[in-house]
């Protein structure tokens, strides 16, 4: 899938559509000069509409500095933003450019969309997208507008007009289960985290893969489908799958920092772990290491796929346009001493 | 203190030294062209001993590209990394420069030397350190002689020749001590953590204040000064203080990661926390509130701090030259769940 690159649309449409000089409209693609916020928002509906696309190449021209590469994350809910700042400044050294931030803490398309566009005209020659953004901004009618190549890590699925960097989550999640299934557990839970996060369907289907192939009952009481991925979801969880009579003897996290909270709310409710309860987390963060038991989990070689995500953007600006790209990297099942076998 | 800045030391009397010419001693200054191992350590040699300071605005005019702050940092030893980038990243980018990385896990001098001369001839145009690289690097040689200037932040003192951004560690601990001893414990454990940290001392310094103000007396045995700051040496400093027959009834630690290493240990050993053990952490790192129990902790105010330094060094750059300053930031007790009242 190609990036369009000509599609007669010219800077003068998109004047007349919007019924603004043409030089308004370059400064509003380039963040130059002044125009009302009004403005702003007619030339943007007006570039979405006809499906503008500006030359990168002309546009890296005329701002006569050094190449730069955007990055959106939140403070609050990029468990692994160490990992992907260290991979992707690698990238951007190694070339020369600048890798420049923004962090968003909400989680509306609203938010996503205004954060892409500043970060394009504080500079930004392409993006690098983590959940949830990826898939907010990939559904965005503002994407080919803002004519930059883009680039997502972590995702569950390929995306529109976004290449992406990830793992098999499904494979993945499947091979920790039956992992847990091997060590006798039967009654086994599932906290999947929140659903507009594409890797959370990915990992629910591996779930129930491996469940399936080992002739196994999907008990949908036992699967926790609402909250967010942090702490307090985990917890929540928790609280309400252990105090069922006939509580389940393993639960499966879809992030480390749900197991955290799963374990914080066993141990206050009195339980022995792993011995009464095993537990398993996603992503080997610094937490999967940390918390007492260990956690067993799948780890996603994150500063890696940083590196190489940006390095295909890097690419696209060299090429001045992006063929969209899916790219899979290994996965690797990390055991520790979470998971017990099963004793009741 | 200002940095030296005409000692009458020219790059003629470097050559003369080294035996080579200006040209060669040009180019390894700026890492340019070709020259032999031998010869960069001669030349390096002569420089050291004789005190010579490149002049850094013509420096960075012959470069003709993006001015670049170098950071020094360590996968597995810096647990506030995610917030050093962020806070380091908002200022180089509000500057419009760049931001360059090296991975240094060794702890000798000869390493840190290494990646700073590294980091310098890939452009570096000063250089942002975290301990222990600013405590080795404030007593190297080498530092006059890089011609840059350098700011550290998290350190536990002022530093020689590098600008400072810290919190008081010796106020914070004292004060986190002293809450301690308002719940009524008396005999209070201490893990130190390594000593070539300049906040090691300045910590146990605090705990030794905090015991002598309520006049308690200092019971040596209790003070684990050897090991790392990580999880693993909170787990052996616990082995050893839990197995007493008089165990402590509380346990403070100089990191969060030696706190849940802590934690750990008295989990694996069937201690139900808070009431049998009090645990204290310092930094409020992500694992600070993702244990169970959340520890009650110091917090650095660490993404401020690296802006704050970052910004100290780029206004240097700007001078041509760095007055070296201590800015000391105001840290928070954090309260959680991680002391209780002492019960024995």
């Amino acid at each position: 899938m190609a990036r369009r690159r000509e599609n007669g649309v010219t800077i003068r449409a998109v004047a007349e559509r919007a019924g603004v000089s043409a030089m308004t409209v370059s400064n509003v693609i380039n963040g130059a000069g002044r125009a009302s916020v009004a403005t702003v928002a007619t030339v943007q509906a007006a570039i979405a509409e006809l499906g503008y696309v500006p030359n990168l190449a002309a546009r890296r021209l005329a701002k006569a500095r050094a190449t730069t590469v955007g990055l959106i994350y939140s403070n609050r809910r990029t468990p692994f933003l160490d990992a992907v700042l260290v991979g992707s400044l690698r990238a951007t050294n190694a070339n020369g450019l600048q890798l420049i931030l923004r962090d968003g803490d909400g989680v509306t398309l609203d938010e996503a969309e205004r954060i892409a566009q500043e970060l394009v005209r504080s500079g930004a020659d392409a993006l690098l997208l983590i959940p949830p953004f990826a898939e907010q901004l990939s559904g965005s009618a503002i994407l080919p507008a803002l004519g930059v190549p883009f680039a997502a890590i972590a995702t569950g699925t390929p995306l529109s007009g976004i290449s992406t960097v990830r793992i098999d989550n499904q494979a993945a999640m499947q091979a920790l289960t039956r992992r847990v299934i091997a060590d006798g557990h039967r009654r086994i839970a599932y906290v999947a985290g929140p659903d507009h996060y594409s890797v959370v369907a990915a990992r629910l289907d591996g779930f129930y893969a491996a469940l399936q192939d080992a002739g196994l009952r999907v008990d949908d009481s036992l699967i926790v489908e609402h909250g967010a991925f942090d702490h307090a979801s985990g917890m929540a969880a928790a609280q309400t799958l252990l105090a069922r009579p006939d509580r389940p003897t393993a639960i499966l996290c879809s992030s480390d920092d749900l197991a955290a909270g799963v374990i914080a709310q066993a141990g206050q409710m009195g339980l022995t772990l792993p011995h009464d309860l095993s537990v398993t987390g996603f992503d080997d963060t610094i937490l999967a290491s940390r918390v007492w038991p260990p956690l067993t989990v799948i780890r996603q070689p994150v500063e890696d796929m940083a590196f190489r995500a940006t390095q295909c953007l890097i690419g696209a600006l060299g090429k001045g346009g992006m063929r969209v790209s899916d790219e899979i990297f290994d996965h690797q099942l990390v055991q520790r001493a979470s998971i017990a076998p099963a004793s009741i």
